[in-house]
């Protein structure tokens, strides 16, 4: 006697509240008229001629822009604390209005700390020195001549997420609690190419990156780091650096937390100690929930993901089938699984991860979910090639409690009301 | 007795006039100093405090542009033919510009038949009829309800390279010559996922794919195709595709001649036999070197590769190592290798290929080379996963002559003189 499993046809649920299985889509099981909102019509040639066809279109452009009619496709700016300063603070990615992983340049996020420096390149220098044989001073033109590598690679701010921490849901949309979070093409020299010339002393443990804005952003990478993957970053999704993002050159630190991905680099001292600079003493270090202790030089930005479809501010259209979208990545390698629940985390299911799985790189997830018309609460969750599993809110507040504001990785959670409209909840 | 190969050191020549082995720069074999042009200074502490550091820097922008220092980098726009018309012809990438794989969506190729149209989403309808059980009608709002995919894909138009067929090298540059060929992440609805849902007749065997430009721009679709790989495409590079690339929706027909990838779609009609448009009779064929006959409904782009930096405009200043940087690709699988020679094709050396490695996609690849100062002819051959491999001149010519415009896939060639300056020539 043998004893079969059933296994569910790709239409089947396959968790709870509508989760259909991942092959749905990819098995093209769909019947015909499923998803059904394409409008049935018998269609009479010739088609209606749109008043665009009548006339010849605009010419061309040299560097071209979006359709006038995607204005609201910007970043979520919001008010400084300080009215009196510009360009201190966030400005942050529109995840929810985006697909695929890049990011376009124009909608990277940044975290700035003294506004947008307007840094001619021709008379700026990247300098090394300290513990190395020879200090060096780069013009631009020059580390054109070095190696270069090319990589995908997202670049989270420490503080993503961290409206997750306030006690109660606070009323905030995708880009205001998920959206320091963005994924590019980086090229540029490896940084161990430029320490190797520089020849650096044995006693060294530590690079200390200064940025060239008012600000002097700076932050300590442990010299392991600095010879392994750093990019000294010259082109981002193929063209020069963007100056939100330190053009003429700025550091890619890949899987570590944003801050140290130093932008406008001017100065890379070797040493053997960190500086205990500002923005990693008083800053970006984490207050645990015991004993008044903190944790400090916290670097790679743990697994995560979140749902960018359905989201705030995009309003379901009546029951039916939906793909329900994210990111997920980890700082610690590539993304191995990501799980969706639409019943607040009871029932799971896995989600389609799409290629290319590349480490320190955002994955784009999609599973098939059929919307009763009922309440719902989707979540998603993601394991990477470590085994690190994103944990409950519940669970990451009891390691490291809600007082600091960094690193929030935990899973979070959308609500669909019967109207169809997503908000931001705990469950 | 053993008789052993010598190994070639990471620094050693592996081919003529001085490409050096991919490994120099995998392996961090460069001696300190090897490359040299990093200034020798003693560096006095505090350094110099640039302009931009004495005061705030710019506030942010919702949606950000490249830095004011960079207006070079646009697309090459040649003269029109008719000087009354406007957006009709190319807008070519500057190649020589960018690094890495994406080009961003503001320099992404254009080639455009009556301009570029203003279309209004919500205005826009995407129609499939004839042989389908039940015509549709969607929105934008209803492609949204679809499940979606994500790929990085080249475009690249049938006429790419096309002045290489002329009798004697012309004095052009990297866009001039190889510009209407690009790349990006491209998300959308899978072709198959629409079709099934109005659902295709046994009969049918095409797809008519229409633009709502004002040309009518259309093309025939083997339904084979349409039912592989096609996307109906909302995004380019994340956000929504860029009107000179189809803004409402676009298709991405993957590795096939860049007119199918039809722009503005505005209608897919299901057929028994293509269209026979003009752009399938009269364009876009193949004119051949003997007998006075064509090849029609020539579709993927044959492997192919360019060499990126150095390139004409890019002076090189002084003899010492370079990297060798360009692209390969196919529209018929993925790259397994790209090789490059300084000496005309006389000698060669694999290039390292960059991860991801995807199919239908541009593969970066670089080599270490050690000019000496002299003269040199750099080229570069790419092979594909299924075999091919990059034609010389010669081949291509006594295959199909050049005649055509179309399809020029050979090994091309840039002349270094002692000055450091790159030109097209014939080698």
């Amino acid at each position: 006697m043998t004893s079969k499993l059933p296994v569910p046809r790709p239409g089947d649920p396959v968790a709870g509240n509508g989760i259909l299985s991942r092959r749905l889509f990819l098995e093209r099981a769909l019947a015909a008229g499923a998803i059904g909102v394409g409008m049935r019509e018998a269609i009479a040639e010739p088609l209606a001629v749109q008043p665009w066809m009548k006339t010849p279109g605009a010419g061309f452009e040299g560097y071209g822009q979006p359709s006038r009619f995607e204005k609201k496709v910007v970043r979520f700016i919001p008010p400084p604390p300080n009215p009196a300063t510009q360009g201190v603070g966030p400005a942050r990615t529109p995840l929810h209005l985006l697909d695929g992983i890049i990011t376009p340049s124009g909608l990277h996020f940044e975290r700035s700390h003294s506004g947008i420096p307007d840094i001619d390149p021709d008379q700026h220098r990247l300098v090394i020195h300290g513990l190395v044989r020879q200090p060096l001073v780069f013009t631009l033109d020059a580390l054109h001549r070095y190696p270069m590598e090319s990589r995908i690679a997202f670049i989270e701010c420490a503080g993503n997420s961290a409206p997750l921490n306030a006690p109660k849901p606070l009323p905030l949309g995708m880009a205001a609690i998920h959206g320091v979070f963005s994924c590019a093409e980086w090229t540029g020299v490896r940084l161990s190419t430029l320490l190797d010339e520089a020849g650096v002393d044995p006693s060294a443990r530590w690079v200390i990156a200064e940025g060239a804005d008012s600000a002097s952003m700076s932050r300590s990478i442990p010299l392991a780091k600095a010879m392994d993957d750093v990019l000294v970053c010259l082109y981002q999704n193929g063209e020069r650096v963007r100056p939100s993002n330190g053009y003429p050159v700025r550091l890619l630190v890949p899987g570590f937390e944003g801050n140290l991905n130093v932008k406008w680099l001017r100065r890379l001292k070797v040493t053997a100690a960190p500086a205990m600079s500002k923005d990693e003493t008083s800053k970006y270090t984490i207050l645990l929930k015991k004993d008044e202790k903190a944790w400090q030089f916290v670097f790679p930005m743990e697994v995560k993901s979140v749902i960018t479809r359905p989201a705030p501010g995009l309003k379901m259209r009546g029951p039916g089938i939906y793909e329900i979208s994210g990111l997920a990545w980890s700082g610690n390698g590539s993304i191995r699984q990501v799980e969706v629940s639409a019943d607040g985390g009871k029932s799971w299911a896995p989600a389609a991860l799409q290629n290319p799985i590349l480490p320190m790189a955002p994955v784009r997830f999609r599973a098939p979910w059929n919307w009763e018309g009922g309440p719902a609460i989707l979540q998603s969750r993601a394991t990477d090639d470590k085994g690190n599993v994103q944990p409950t809110r519940a669970a990451f507040a009891a390691e490291r409690g809600l007082r600091g504001i960094y690193h929030h990785n935990a899973i979070a959670s959308w609500r669909i009301d019967e109207k169809g409209e997503a908000s931001n909840v705990y469950a």
